[in-house]
């Protein structure tokens, strides 16, 4: 931007020249070939930001087919558990010259697009979906025009589409046995919707049931909303007998659980024990500090630019699930059962 | 998505028959023009959405020099104060026929971008900055290219660019007349950065003036994180004459003074009334509760909208700066002095 507008734009001559490569490892280089070397890359990427050097990409995109943009689609800007997520694919696309664009598909429903619209008509080079979508198998439409990976979800599987997410059974087992490890015997689960939802539950249940705690295993579910989440946890609060612990399918619904709590004059986590899941911004603040698992967002966002790469080279595989390993974060809002207050 | 691809992609021809007008009004609607009759604007885009219809952006941006896209610069996703503003942008450019695709400017910052780049590649028609960036000045050179409009920040002042934001001094002054109607007397203040920083604490101290309590004004400088705010509550806590009540400059400030408060023992709003600013989801959590300002941030993303289309109309003016008035939310974490615990 420092450039005057008066000045002879730079030419990708002008980038080979100052690289000291020839001109078709530049257009290599900005077409993200993953077959350069990686000082060379270098080279040609610093060119192009010292001269500040910006290939037309409409006209590009008629000639090469490649408009060094990935479009990432976002399930909902208002929980914030991707952010870390678009930190890891951002910093590999970034490497191999690539661009991250992004849009709101919650938004884009509400007025009636097509979620996918906007980056197919700008001709992106491939599609990131971040989060579980209401119709998932939209994107089989998709996928047959560009390379698609899903990221953070654990649908749609579909031909030739990579699946990239944490562990989600795992993840569920650290939890239930963390409360378990802690004395609670009566454990309720606030659950969420689709696949991801349905392995957290699944692993909860499995979980209590290799501990002897198969009688009376509790779900109620939920929308993954915090309003979501309170309403499940006043619900279980009702009960006779009352959950001590409670464990959320995400952040945000475990802090309507805490909301819930707080209600029904319940102290955390002297009176019940809540976990989340996900380790958002909202559960590290130090007003809310939630026990929660840590899914490994950042590396599951540099697994899923690596699947893409792998598919512009043309190296991919028929697609398929690739899991990251999530590990408990255990703070403030878990605590032995009958634990003096 | 629907359409199978065997099918023969429908056409502008199609759509015109369809919605029973003529292909050239079919142009202007999909260029976004102001100039055509809501009814016949509303027939168009309904045939397009009927028919699938998808213009080729990438030969189009080369015939109209038109991509109907609009590219808006979030300056950090992690902070959720502007998810309202971006749902009345869309709702407005969504009607108008335009897509948008957002970036976050604090990764492109991180990995050496220039933040508006890609967007600039892809020749998006118009340019929305939500909130304050880091290097305002840096957008004149944008702005030179393509129509911005900044929403949600009072900078930079630039011929041509529109910006549309709240009013900071009104709503500061709301703040802080609520403090002191409720008795407070040792109000502080943890301050921002950038000139909404600047607006937001002038207020406060003006209208502690005009109580008479100009004697002893105490601002504290912070980053506007949670982090910052939590650093400088601690600071304005251990002081002899502790303040009754702060005022910080944002939201996630707030909800660090909140962490603050607790951990020096004090109760909300008994011990210390704490005022937070722009309604964030994380203010309407039932766990934080925060009194904060509604700063009217769809009534701004709608107002930013407006401007945009008036400059792809050729009707805008010369730019300057449009508000929106702020108004308060009261909730949970403000109380009069002295009430009883």
């Amino acid at each position: 931007m420092e450039r005057s507008m008066s000045m002879r734009p730079p030419t990708i001559r002008d980038v080979a020249d100052r690289a000291g490569v020839s001109k078709s490892l530049v257009s290599l280089v900005l077409r993200g070939s993953g077959q350069v070397r990686p000082d060379k890359r270098e080279a040609v990427l610093r060119a192009v930001r010292e001269l500040g050097y910006r290939p037309n990409a409409a006209a590009r995109s008629l000639s090469e087919q490649r408009t060094r943009t990935v479009g990432v689609l976002l399930n909902d800007l208002r929980n914030p558990w991707f952010v870390e997520m678009l930190d890891g694919l951002n910093s590999l696309l970034h490497d191999n010259g690539l661009h991250m664009l992004l849009a709101d598909s919650r938004l884009n429903r509400r007025s009636g697009q097509d979620p996918a619209g906007p980056f197919l008509d700008l001709r992106v080079d491939g599609l990131v979906v971040v989060g579980t979508l209401p119709d998932p198998a939209a994107l089989a439409a998709v996928a047959e025009r560009l390379p698609v990976v899903v990221a953070g979800a654990r649908e749609p599987l579909l031909p030739g589409v990579d699946v990239v997410a944490n562990d989600d059974e795992h993840g569920a087992r650290l939890v239930t046995e963390h409360l378990v490890g802690l004395g609670h015997r009566r454990i309720a689960h606030v659950a969420g919707y689709g696949r991801v939802g349905e392995l957290r539950r699944r692993a909860f249940e499995a979980t209590l049931r290799e501990h002897g705690l198969g009688d009376g295993i509790v779900v109620e579910p939920s929308d993954m909303t915090e309003e979501g989440g309170y309403r499940s946890t006043v619900r279980l609060l009702s009960r006779a007998e009352r959950p001590t612990a409670v464990f959320a399918v995400n952040d945000i619904a475990a802090v309507g659980a805490l909301s819930a709590a707080e209600e029904s004059g319940l102290r955390v986590p002297r009176d019940l024990s809540v976990v989340g899941y996900d380790n958002t911004s909202i559960a590290r603040l130090r007003h809310v500090w939630l026990t929660t698992v840590d899914n490994a967002s950042h590396e599951v966002g540099r697994r899923a630019a690596r699947c893409l790469l792998d598919r512009f080279a043309g190296s991919g595989t028929p697609g398929g699930v690739r899991l990251a390993a999530p590990t408990l974060e255990i703070r403030g809002s878990t605590a032995p059962l009958g634990l003096p207050g």
